[in-house]
């Protein structure tokens, strides 16, 4: 039960974050190869990150490469109903608020059940949840807007924390998970909504404030 | 024989692919110490990167570091008869076509032979054939021109279906080689003198079209 | 003795690496959660790529995860003084000096320890001196400087040869680290004091010279 939630939460943010990626491919103006390898990198390169520094192979990717496909047809379907795109966008940050939370989910259960501690956990959830971002936004030729905006790190640490404090409760881990979700998808929608943002740290390496 | 084509082609990407590094390096204006790091990520980049993916150790410039010396001389060779490079334009070019059908033989060659099925084949050949200009393009601030221009990644694409293909029939491994080979090359230097290219994905993240 | 050395110099230079990063990331405007990831990312992704690359796993930061709460309160830390910053840059410049060149001894002792050869140790101890400041400029979305300016590189191949070359001494290990990390900080200090650089490689990509 719990593996089947979690499998389905994967699956939504795989997609998602392919659509995402092809969006972020499409404002460059790239061909459609571009459009499905950032598509890929993007759904696919924060887990394998993951996996790579966890040293945890083969990659989820090697060990079943239909999940390889998904994000290729989802990159190709943004490109086919582009026109209808910003008809989906409620829809579409949704699943993007599923798939920041979800993956933070993941990342952090991964972790611990690999024996590792809380702080490795955290880590794990971030390189999770945001690293495909990031490898996608230094593809395109943007700075990563997770270091700058909207609060996605902040969902994502606030979502692994509770879901790392639920763990060590007695409640069942799909009531752990439902909890976490419901949380971190309203902190997310509610951030989006009215542009909540953290004050920035402006350094201009020249005067002494 | 199989072996020592492959070895022969891997070599020649090497060398075209260090000299593709230190040219740009070279437009960035950096200093040798940078061209020479930017030359050997270019050439092994790609490589390394589908060894660290595929968990295959130790890598192939650990295992054999002559190959960093062959970057560094590339490298150091195209500083030096830089007044010369634009009337080898055609050899360069021709080397680089090598390259890329010569790359994509050899990433989906090894990753077939560790088990892994055409999915992740065609992935490997991706990674060895264009992941290197990719890394190369980031260092130097560019936004990737594989996908951007030039079918780069579509020849690769093309060749590693072919050389899957062809493995399926009873072909000796040399005339499967030399076919995709001859394939690959000619596609890519076309490409090069139609100016060939995929039409754009574009979306401006405001209209509705 | 030799290790307990060793050790120091890790935690200066991650400390130096760590506010080195927070003031690029501070330069950028970024939220104090990108302040953080890219101290932690500065600071410990040339030791985390190294290990990578040679296969030497678990990674520092999860065998011992307390080294990421030093990142993350050295990039705290460096919010919080932000305006006596410039006040302390010489000390800051000397613990950066401190950190190139303990790290490419680091770098090198490890790869040397694993029984790799001298051209192998060499990139081993580049890998960590100098890719976590590329990684960090990637992700601030600048051509990362280190292939530009101030011989950043150039002291980290000059302590890794002069300490791999020392080596096959007689000397005892402190010793050599001692004559190693006077060269280097040296090397380092006098070249921004005299803003030394190498000539740079430029190629326009269309005239003949």
């Amino acid at each position: 039960m719990e593996n089947q939630i979690l499998f389905s939460i994967l699956i939504i943010s795989i997609v998602s974050e392919s659509i995402a990626g092809a969006l972020s491919a499409g404002r460059k103006g790239m061909d459609p190869i571009g459009v499905m390898i950032i598509a890929f990198v993007t759904a696919l390169g924060g887990g394998t990150m993951r996996d790579v520094l966890l040293n945890n192979f083969p990659l989820l990717w090697i060990r079943w490469p239909e999940v390889i496909w998904i994000c290729l047809a989802s990159g190709l379907t943004t490109i086919l109903i582009r026109s209808y795109i910003n008809r989906l966008l409620k829809i579409f940050l949704l699943f993007d608020a599923i798939g920041v939370a979800g993956l933070s989910i993941i990342g952090a259960h991964i972790a611990l059940d690999n024996g590792h501690g809380f702080t490795v956990a955290t880590i794990s959830a971030l390189l999770t949840g945001v690293c495909g971002g990031i490898i996608r936004d230094v593809l395109c030729g943007d700075v990563p807007w997770v270091f700058r905006q909207e609060l996605y790190a902040s969902v994502c640490l606030l979502s692994t924390g509770l879901y790392i404090a639920l763990t060590y409760t007695s409640l069942h881990p799909v009531i752990v998970i439902t909890i976490v979700m419901i949380f971190g998808v309203s902190v997310r929608l509610l951030s989006l909504k009215y542009r909540i943002t953290l004050p920035v740290f402006l350094y201009d390496g020249s005067s002494s404030d």
